[in-house]
């Protein structure tokens, strides 16, 4: 089957962009001596996992345990959930999965640390502790090495934990022109601090868990950095397009789609909105709009309802035809993809296959 | 089982709340002599709907043929899909259903109308059109009473359709304070005008099919109106309570959530992020904020990741401890449950059943 014959709306993989994207990260991290542990809830597809995997990946983040469960289920090993786990339901599933896997948590209290020793403890396994560190997200994350230290050797005492090391977060380093480039010194720099405080109290900081896409070609700046959880750099989209992360032909994932409307001057509608792209707007570049229009780049896609897409046409003489067929990168990937049950792949316009989003909805 | 033993994040609805919810609307078109013909967008959920129908509404309003046969499959019969449908996959999956169902397309294009009457000659079945008409929110419709009637006469010349009537979606009145009721003047007498100019042409407007939750007890003002399509009305949401469409205690859902992270000075985050809410904004009242938390309204749920809420205490001295739990009306409540493969049910705190969203993700 061709691409065209495809129903809409339809998510679409060019398998071949894919592959480089997935070769091309785990060949810069090999170059470098860095640990390539993606986030799969990009994809969450235990498929794409494994190729990441055979790719170099030594083993794979994910943000929920009912996500680690379908990849421990499909094989995957050595899965970082980056996210506390609290709550005795899921506290027991971790656990279950921890005598099966090599299994790590990142957490930033002492509250969740000590519901994973508790559960750990009840089910005679051993799991290991990233304590998240602030690098300046102000999101989560232990404001001071002092703290994290201090935590650090509360978590060694725990029975059932092993601390591993420490994982933070950069999300509020989106692109890196050089006079940027201080901040990733800063953040060399606090390692360095948090590691050698470690040392003095006997504790070894084994992983340095770092990274984020539009950072990931950049982590060799970071010294002893361990190891990056890109995620996005699967698939790229329009917010990594706007910080200049890859170019518009690295972007893997589209969304076909049809028009279904052109009655109102001026604009046309398509059939996905924000239950096929998700609502989520661009957030780089020029910060407007809600996905590219490949066939008609200067088309704007300026709003959605839940099933239209409202694209304007103005700077167009272009009128879409009732019918006609469209295709258009999303602005965040990872938000996308976890609206859909199914997404397809293709080679060279011809559907190769479709993979179940099989991560997605465990938000638990 | 209680709602505190319930793992996190989860969706809620309040039974009671809901069925109130439901006999209202259904008592006011009943006394107005209103149809009311429910958008089971909001809930996606066979189960609900048969509860709409039950209360007196005359059949279902989906956006989807993937939807219609979730609820066909189910039992529902008079299904209005009020989406044109385009494409030889969609055409044929919906003259199908029409073979066993009452189905209604509404369509503002002779593409689509052409399609739908090619796939009820293929399947020797009858399908009812409505035409859409552009009331003023300027998405989909028809532009002029004449363009409409032009359509309506192609339309009953094709074979296997049957024109019904028309339909529109006042998506551009949210409140209506008494000195925009000339707006509803205005519906009312554009209305009139393609009535009347159908009847020159001998087509009878047997259905005039209108309205949204914002409107919906207003519907009576608008005259020859024959039904309604209000969907959010069986939940609510912080966009309704805006425009003052209900009460906050008229909203049946909440999101259940647990603090995981309050290392951040000023700030929590909570384990729900644009998963689990969806990124929707508020488009209503202050027009800021994710959510309204209901223990403690003077937070702010000032941002979201996909798995982080963020919440921002300082208008606050409360600190929530990690491990405390929150619960949180969404803004948009069809957008959050579309989030979800299951959503609970509860009485006065016991949980009595769960949901399958058995339209989740039927995008096509």
């Amino acid at each position: 089957m061709r691409i065209e014959e495809l129903d809409t709306p339809a998510v679409v993989v060019d398998w071949d962009v894919m592959q480089d994207n997935i070769r091309s990260l785990a060949d810069y991290c090999r170059k470098h001596g860095i640990g390539l542990r993606p986030h799969t809830k990009t994809h969450k597809i235990p498929a794409i996992a494994k190729m990441q995997v055979q790719a170099g990946s030594k083993g794979i983040t994910v943000a929920k345990v009912g996500e680690a469960e379908v990849m421990a289920a499909a094989g995957l090993d050595d899965i970082l959930i980056a996210y506390p786990v609290l709550g005795l339901s899921k506290l027991d599933r971790l656990a279950k999965l921890a005598r099966e896997r090599k299994i790590t948590v990142g957490v930033d209290s002492m509250e969740a640390a000590e519901g994973i020793s508790e559960a750990a403890k009840r089910a005679a396994c051993r799991i290991s502790i990233l304590i998240e560190f602030d690098m300046g997200m102000h999101r989560c994350g232990l404001q001071s090495p002092e703290a994290l230290v201090n935590m650090a050797r509360r978590v060694e005492e725990l029975p059932g934990l092993q601390f591993a090391g420490i994982m933070f977060y950069p999300g509020h380093i989106w692109d890196l022109p050089p006079d940027q480039f201080p901040m990733l010194l800063e953040v060399s720099q606090k390692i360095g601090e948090i590691c050698e405080k470690l040392r003095q109290h006997g504790l070894d900081c084994e992983v340095v868990s770092g990274g984020s896409t539009p950072t990931a070609y950049n982590s060799h700046l970071v010294r002893r950095l361990t190891e990056i959880r890109a995620g996005t750099y699967v698939f790229y989209d329009m917010n990594e397009v706007g910080v200049q992360a890859c170019r518009l032909s690295q972007c893997a994932l589209k969304v076909l789609v049809t028009v279904i409307s052109n009655a109102v001057a001026g604009k046309a509608m398509i059939d996905g909105g924000s239950k096929t792209f998700s609502g989520d707007r661009l957030i780089s570049g020029d910060k407007t709009g809600f996905g590219y229009v490949t066939e008609h780049p200067e088309i704007k896609f300026v709003s959605m309802s839940e099933e239209h897409g409202h694209l304007e046409l103005s700077p167009s003489s272009y009128k879409p035809r009732v019918g006609e067929r469209l295709s258009i990168i999303p602005n965040h990937v990872c938000a996308c993809v976890n609206m859909h049950d199914q997404i397809y792949y293709h080679r060279k316009g011809i559907i190769e296959g479709m993979w179940t989003v099989e991560g997605r909805g465990k938000v638990r």
